[in-house]
């Protein structure tokens, strides 16, 4: 699957170094013109100030064509990048990014239960330090607070003891076993605050964008059996190249291939 | 040993599987009970305002289990937490649990000493972000830092010259070979502020939060022959799961067994 | 390759087993001879009056031997730098870093273009966090905005069609397969605000400080290609050794040994 990711690349530098032999064309106006216009550019007055040569994929690649994308909903979309930020800790932009969720459909009860799995994920301190920009989303939506306390008493109990842990991590790490048995299977997994496919996919962003794509095959098969398409998992992690760069999304769809396999479209 | 984690996720899905066809048991008062009560709990006010779902996994098994657990001191696993939290650049969670590592028993000259340490092993940006939360901490608990300097001013020279670097290293980055060789080596491992014990501790809990577990190898073993037990080593490695997050958990425990091996527990 | 850094690392803990069992030196009077004095130190009055033992490395090495080291221009260590914490997301550092790297003679237009080039290689959000710091210092530097928008329009327009996709990743991700070759490729990388000498050196620094050291082989040969020597790259990964921490740099070398060969210097 290296190949894949080699190919692309050797790719990019073959075309970067025939493109750096012809002239630049000269398309200020015309990016002027395909941009859209005014204040309400999602690049926003600090970038454009700044940062003029980014502006234009922010505004016509990010926001004009990869939101807007077919292959996946906004819905997945929003659910994948809220996951993404909170695993990176980027509480200034997930603020944003938790109004736009609500506004695509994520639901209230949802939304909390991304945080709940990823503070397993992506650990306590990422999860916490998100808690608020929820507060403050919640509050200025007027969320029922009251419901989201019954949604969150209807869990399952965690267990004084689970299923026998295994035997080969039980005799190095027991603890690590007995919790990942009793509490993340028996327990987290089986919550119905979030549908297994949409676990599966808040856990691929999570590991897509913290480096651990060696560790996305059990959650890439599950996802699918739960319902996600090959096609939306490499729509999503594309997406999220622009979240977690170039590099981490790369080394996701090298998983993605491997595991899933490259035949056609499905 | 990629097989652990394999057969850990396999199970993990397998349960997972079954668990969705069962109805899910009405745990809500149940675990009303269980839980700590008002506003003591670790949780914290706004986690269960806002993603009541996650509070019990907080007090229950982070606080309840994992935190009073046998099989490492809670000086050793507050030594993990800081240490995890340093590295990963969490300035507010850090501050609560430096003052919990005081509490539990890691002395001031131990608590500057980690900071030194990694800076090397987190870089710098990392150590000096933290700098704030030790002036807040140790002002709070009015430090007596003449006696830190003291401390600090025991160290062994950092030598113009040091032991012959590595030939293959230095072929390519000779200044990294001296570096490690004179600075590393002969200097910040040689320091009396942190036991190598503790050092290799920091650095390991350091390397499984960063996503480096292929440079564990050698800390690992440094850390049994300083004294490092296995069990302690992999209790360390499952309480920063709660910290850096389930998978950089994963990926530390598999080199944990691949460098200390399976056999009965040790 | 992994050799070469167990060699270092076996190396390491040899030596330290040694100097564990020598007398420490009495080295207070010698290094407070030996370092810089007063307010204007690098390591600053918070890491002297909490953290002592720091300022040593803070002060000598990192500041003392390792910014005026030969076989890298301050330049080249700027723009290093800047592109790590950008990529790290540690807006304070970057702050000073900025400064420092406009003082080293990076031009403005190439400090935007870093950040430009970074969103896509470590995310839009590190690259859009940045964006307070640009504003702060441009505005203490009175920076010429309107040149700065001028270059900004100069760029190379993004078409609606790029080069056919390669086929291999198309099948899995032809959307990230179009964005790569039209966007990336076709455009990011034939802007002129950023030499591909340059480009290749920041994002080297990026894939390194970001633990993607498997993503590096591609960026060191068009590096190569571009003019900057091994040396120079070992060099600046060195450099980032104290700024992504010592595993990083460790990975990223191994990547370049293995990349560009351990050959006598060249």
């Amino acid at each position: 699957m290296k190949l894949a990711a080699l190919t692309i690349f050797a790719a990019l530098f073959a075309a970067t170094a025939h493109a750096q032999s012809q002239p630049l064309p000269p398309a200020a106006e015309q990016a002027q013109e395909a941009a859209p216009q005014g204040a309400r550019r999602p690049s926003g007055p600090l970038q454009q100030k700044l940062v003029p040569e980014m502006t234009r994929y922010t505004d016509e690649v990010l926001f004009g064509e990869v939101w807007p994308g077919s292959g996946l909903s906004p819905r997945d979309r929003s659910l994948a990048v809220i996951s993404a930020l909170i695993a990176m800790n980027r509480p200034a932009q997930f603020q944003g990014h938790l109004r736009r969720a609500l506004n695509n459909g994520v639901t209230v009860v949802e939304a909390s239960g991304v945080l709940t799995h990823l503070a397993f994920y992506a650990g306590w301190p990422n999860a916490v330090s998100a808690l608020e920009v929820y507060d403050r989303v919640y509050t200025e939506r007027k969320v029922d607070l009251a419901a989201l306390q019954a949604a969150g008493a209807a869990l399952p109990p965690i267990r004084p003891e689970g299923p026998a842990p295994d035997p080969a991590i039980a005799a190095v790490a027991p603890r690590f076993a007995d919790l990942t048995d009793r509490v993340a299977i028996d327990s987290l997994w089986r919550r119905s605050d979030l549908s297994v496919r949409d676990r599966s996919l808040v856990t691929i962003a999570a590991l897509t964008v913290m480096g651990d794509a060696e560790l996305l095959e059990p959650y890439l098969r599950r996802g699918v059996e739960a319902g996600l398409t090959r096609d939306e998992i490499a729509e999503a992690v594309t997406h999220l190249a622009f979240y977690g760069g170039w590099g981490k999304a790369t080394k996701s769809l090298e998983a993605v291939t491997k595991t899933l396999g490259s035949e056609s479209s499905r």
